[in-house]
């Protein structure tokens, strides 16, 4: 399976498991050793940590989220996706922005390893 | 010179140019098709509107950026960057996050091709 056909099938997976707020299936969608660079807070590192936050992100009321591939840059075992998401409480979209995403091919799998994002909506006047 | 080393280089003429508002050597830090992917904003493409990124980002009143490499993951003709990043203001940290940058060789230098950060800042209570 190439790159694209990996992200394409772990963007399907990533998307099931939230719409099922599955912890348990989230963190093995991440490889060994990977990390999430999120907004608004430190590095995520270790599979019981990605797991903590994504329950955290289930408690914020996300029913959904939605990546949408760009671009996929094969290099090898790496593979960097860029793309849009949005995110959504019960069909209403809560944020919209981009995705970064290093994928790694690891136990026969495209799996991601640097995930981060951010939000493309403009932050309140203050 | 290997990619930790062309990414070295390629911080300090950044921010040598942050330090000099030099939004001339800026877009010249950047590949062909670059893109800038910056939060609370649209994907940034070509050159001219990568100098007025920088341009806006000076008039914010910032001085100076220090991007911190954690890691360089080396792939052929790319390599990838994650680390940190502090933003100042006349000796003021303003902000400070995680970057995650795609550097390409290209015309036989290191220059940054996709360039992503996002604020480790938690946002304020609503």
């Amino acid at each position: 399976m190439d790159a694209a056909e990996g992200i394409h099938e772990g963007n399907e997976r990533f998307k099931q498991a939230v719409r099922e707020a599955d912890n348990v299936a989230l963190p093995l969608l991440y490889t060994r050793g990977a990390q999430i660079l999120p907004p608004n807070g430190e590095t995520v590192r270790d599979s019981e940590s990605i797991a903590e936050f994504w329950r955290a992100f289930f408690d914020l009321g996300i029913t959904e989220a939605r990546p949408v591939t760009h671009e996929v840059i094969p290099m090898g075992e790496y593979a960097l996706e860029v793309g849009e998401y949005s995110v959504l409480s019960h069909d209403e979209v809560v944020d919209r922005g981009k995705i970064m995403v290093l994928w790694k091919h690891e136990d026969g799998v495209w799996k991601m390893h640097r995930d981060t994002w951010n939000s493309s909506v403009p932050l309140p006047e203050t």
